[in-house]
Order: structure tokens, then sequence, then C-alpha cells
């Protein structure tokens, strides 16, 4: 009888179901027949203003070694990083995207005897990082589509060995500001790793939020991962990166793929850390659009969760299903979630104001027609 | 009392060490005081030409949407393999460089009660994955170098669940025949996958040597991993990617992350499969550098490992690593292979020829000044 080669797969990865990504541009115009030139696609959390310039220069100058492999160590970035931050070098850990960083933390510190802890509608490679490894995933239920940080310390047994905590959230943009986060890491027992993701701080305004970094030194079970996808601009390049004490990121580095980030990336990443300009205009970009997206969605009287991301995710009721397809007709891409247990929303991430706009007259119209809105 | 932190990582990680790569150019510049231009590195196995240019010209273009995430299904480049190879687009498993592949299968389908057979003398990524998730890596003492298949089968047991053969092999050179390959597998349980790992492949010439694409159909657990780190002349991008049945696929891309592989790569990666002028260039100057090298070794008396790779490991003796040294400060850096159990060896990667000439220069001084030449 033929072997079932799917069926030797380790348990974890039988059950396993792969991330969902937003559709890509490229694809909705093959499938639909339509010109990409004229599709908006505000499903990927996705810097809408282009390229920072600085970026932009580095990367094309690091085409000239393209035959070469890329610094394995990431010396200028780490660098780089570690004067913007104030923490050593060897605190830090570079990975493919902050996805490769999440996984690799999994491998590092969890296996099929634990239990690994995260909240309900918290970003989807938690679980399934925690999966493909063996391990058990403790969902803790939210609290208002937001971490219930009590629940989650309640959450850790003698088996856990690490907590995932987004702060901001996605796909939710719920936010706990620095006295509640402080309070949970107080809660955690020190063997007990707390990942602090933080995709998506660089879009926070305001005193009370935290900052993971600054917790470092206070709290040696901390690893704070963060990304150049967002508000840096750069998710074609995938570069993410962690910054924990020296031994926890000496071990992170043991299993990190040797050339897990290109010299491409490496490069980009690196000059797009002296484009503070680059970084507040993303910001004001987000603050301005997520008040246009909150003011389109009252005027058409739909619930929406308030975002301290670059997206938003808004009610739109039982047909959100039909109201993505319709929308895609329109050629708007946006992110159905109810992959993560919200049937009833869907998630827009912030455009320009134009795509924005284009976005809310397409929503509208897919109301409409769906019989929901007037 | 404080944690140790490094004593909460799972087990195969505590005593991992992680994989050594070439010393970078800007590594030595900066070690050594010297001008980075004057550097000359033949240590990872890097294509020596220069970037194909249309693969440059792909990659360029490809920065314009560095603000949005790579296809992650990588349909251009999946669609390209597919007709070049004559294989289904689901067959296709891509990676961040073909380590990136051989970690998923790893991970796919082995675990803390799994053995995983390579050879001595192979690969130094096999021991690291398999040793990363806690498996039972055997190494099968090699023949003449290269990797007794023989004796690689009657390695295999009841708790195998992956066999590495690399052909040809690095930092060997070795190479086997299409039909000492073909024998082999069909004495592997077709319960075992065979991780066929041809990243040198496009070096070969010459009908006696297999081309493991043409194998899947008759060997079900047969994956085939290929990089286009090497003749292609992408070392800088990581792309590598795997065949196998449509249901091992499955599998790996599973657990392979969302986005592993960059919108530059991709695109770049997509481009170079039509630049066939490039391809044949990079076989011609590997063919004639490999003679080039050994003619040079002749002429000192240093016996070499005959290679079928772009690289050619030279016995230079017990003074192997001070030599190393040597020659590092001769600005060439060549690979010490001594964590590869090869104290007496040197890997050289064939350069251009006058590359290859400051090498050998490099290297009668250096064997004078440590009286072993003359």
């Amino acid at each position: 009888m033929a072997v079932n080669y799917q069926s030797l797969a380790v348990k974890g990865v039988q059950a396993l179901s792969p991330y969902q990504p937003g559709k890509p541009i490229e694809e909705l115009a093959r499938e639909l027949g339509l010109n990409p030139a004229e599709i908006i696609k505000l499903a990927s959390n996705e810097n809408p203003l282009g390229p920072s310039k600085l970026a932009l220069a580095a990367a094309r100058k690091a085409l000239d070694e393209l035959c070469l492999y890329p610094d394995g160590n990431g010396f200028d970035l780490k660098q780089a990083l570690a004067n913007r931050f104030g923490v050593a070098m060897n605190q830090i850990t570079l990975g493919n995207g902050s996805n490769d960083v999440l996984e690799v933390i999994a491998r590092c510190f969890a296996d099929s005897d634990s239990e690994v802890v995260f909240s309900q509608y918290a970003f989807a490679v938690y679980p399934i990082v925690t999966q493909a490894i063996g391990a058990r995933g403790i969902a803790v239920p939210a609290k208002e589509w937001g971490h219930d940080l009590d629940a989650m310390s309640a959450a850790i047994t003698e088996r856990t060995k690490l907590v995932f905590v987004a702060n901001p959230n996605n796909p939710t943009g719920t936010v706990h500001r620095a006295d509640a986060i402080e309070a949970f890491l107080d809660r955690v027992p020190e063997q007990v790793l707390v990942v602090l993701d933080e995709a998506y701080c660089e879009y926070l305004t305001g005193e009370e939020y935290p900052d993971g970094i600054k917790l470092l030194g206070r709290y040696p079970n901390l690893i704070v991962c963060r990304t150049f996808s967002k508000a840096w601009g750069l998710a074609a390049l995938r570069v993410g990166y962690s910054l924990s004490s020296p031994e926890i990121a000496d071990v992170l580095n043991r299993v990190r793929q040797p050339f897990n980030v290109d010299s491409v990336a490496l490069a980009a990443a690196t000059a797009v850390l002296n484009d503070e300009a680059y970084l507040n205009r993303s910001r004001e970009v987000n603050t301005a659009g997520l008040r246009q997206l909150a003011d389109g969605f009252d005027r058409m009287g739909l619930p929406y969760i308030p975002s301290a991301g670059n997206f938003i995710a808004v009610e739109v009721g039982e047909r959100a299903a039909g109201i993505y397809q319709s929308l895609l007709a329109h050629g708007v891409i946006v992110r159905p979630v109810a992959g993560y247990g919200m049937p009833r929303h869907l998630r827009v991430s912030v455009g320009l104001p134009e795509e924005n706009e284009r976005f809310l007259d397409a929503l509208a119209q897919s109301l409409v027609a769906a019989g929901q809105g007037g």
C-alpha cells in the first residue's frame, strides 16, 4: 500500500493550518481580470507612503553585491539599532520579519511538553508557531477585544514557557498602557518568558504607552519584538528583531538561520533608521487616516474597535464575507478576520486619504447591495 | 537566585553550536584595517561573476514596492520553476535559501524521537537542524571523503525519518553518479524521506550524474533541494526551493513562514531563470577555475579532493589554522574546515582567474612562512 506522507509529519504539523496572508494585488488582478494599477490593497497593514528615499538608495546600492552572502552577523544594522535604543549589540536578534523572531523564540524555549499563553483575537502567528512545535496553546478569552492581562497571568501554569503579548494588538488594534503592562510583568514568574510584540508601537503617540525597551532592565524574562514592515515601510524586505538580555539573545542566535536577513534588507533597514522624517510622516498619515476611517464608519452607523495600530476593525455584521467579496469586485482588498474568530468584522489598513475615501465609498455601496446600510 | 535563562532552552538548543559562516570582507577590513576593495573572499562558494544583468534589472524594479509584503505564494517564481523543470507548481516549496527548506523539512518530519542520517563531512546545516529539534543525528563515516551510500542505507532504523544526501557534497566536492544514487534510493524504505541536496548540481557536466528532478516520479519519498545562491549568483537574496510530491510540499508549505522569500529575491530569481547565458558562463568559469586551482596545488605538491562543486578542499597539513590566518593577512579569505572534522584542509571557492592566481600566490607565501612548502 502506498505510504501516506502527510501522516508521517510530526503531530503538531499534521493539524496545522497555515497563515492566510492578505490577497496580493496581482492575484486579484489575475482572478478578476482587473488592471493591477486600479486595485487598492488595504489588507496587510502596509505603509501607504511608499518607501523612504534613504532606504531605497541603500537598497539600490546593495544590489551591486547580489552574488555575495549577507553579513550573517548583521553588524551594521545591529550597530544602528544599538545606537538608537541604547542597548548592546549582543542584546539583538535579527529576523526575516518579526514572524521569524517569534518562531525562533518558540522553538528555543518551548516543546511538546510546554504551554504557551496568548490572547483570543491575537496575532495568528502565535498559535501557528505554538502548534508547529507541538506545544499546547492557551488562548485566554479577550476583554473588550483586547488582552485580559489578569486572566493571562492567571493562566500561567508550571508548564508555561512563554506568554505572547501584542501591544498594540493585531487585528483588533487594542493597546494597554504602561502601568497595565508593568503590573502584568510583575505578576509573571521570572522563569516564564514574556514576548512583548511591539510591531505597531511606532504609531503610538502618548506618554501613557509603554516602551518595552525601557523595561528590559527591570524584567530579565522580557523579550521585545519589533519590525521594519509597518511604520518603517519595508514589508517587502522582511526585517524584524528582538531585544532581550544577552543571555536570551545568545540562545536565539544559535537557532536563527545564519543568513536569515538578506543583504538588501540589511542595507535598507540600516539606512531607514536615519530617516526620522519618514517615521514622523508615517505616524501623521496614520493618525489622520484612522480619524478619516472612523468618521466614515460613524456616518454609516458601523461600530468599530478604536485602534492604536495602522488598521481598524469595523463591524459590518453577519454578511461580512459577502461584503469582502463585493469590495474585491470594486478593486478594494481588505482583510476578512473570521479566521480570528471575528466573523462580523473586516480589518482595513489605513491608506492614503484618497485610498481611504475610495474604500469608504466602496463599503457604502457594498452595504447597500447587501441590504444592510443606507 | 537569578534564573539561568540559557538553561530554560529546550534540550537540543542548549547543546547547539551555530553555523559558522565565511568571514565577511567588511569584518576582515575592520579587524585588520584593510581596504575592503583589496580583499578577496573565496570562502563562501559564491559566484565570482557578479550578478546576472537580467536578475539585477528585475531586482531594481522590485524596489518600487518596498512597502508591500511579498507574494506569500511566490506565484511568478513557482510558475517559472514549474515551466523550467516540467513539474507542477504544487510540487514546489520556496525557502529563504535552501537552508530554510532543509530546516523546514526537518521540523515537519522529525522530532525528539527521530533519527536523521547524514554523512561525515556533509553540509553543517544537516546536523544543526537535527540538533535544534532534539532529534538524534547519525553521522555515517565517509568513504574517500564522500558519502558511503551503502553504509548510509544500512544505518536506517525504525526511528529514521530523514536521510540527507548532498550531491555534490559541500565541503568535500565529492559526487555520486546516477546509478549509485538510484541504487541507494532503491534500498531506502519508502516511509523514510530522502533529501537530495543538489545545491551545486548546476556545475555538473556529464550524462553520468543524476538529475534529482527526473527521479521524483519513481521515488515518492524523495525531496530535491536547490538554490539560487551558487551557479545562479543570488546568494545575497536568499532563495532556495524544494521539489517533491504535492503531498509533501503541502506539509512543508504549512510550516514555511508565509513571507519567507522577499519581493526583491522573488523578482530576481524569476528573472535569472531566463538567463541561460549567465548559467553557462558560471559553469565555464568554474570548470576553468577548478583546473587552475588544481594545477596550482599540483605545482606546490599539495593533495586536494577532486571537486564537482564551485570550491575545492586542499590539504595543507597540520598548520592549516596558521595558514588560514596568514592568508587573511594577505587579504585572502578562505574557509577553515576543522569544524567539519577536516583540520588539515582549507576549502577555497573558485574565483575569477586573477583571484585564483592571487590566492595561489598568497598560499605559496604562507606555506613558506609556515615552513611547509618551497
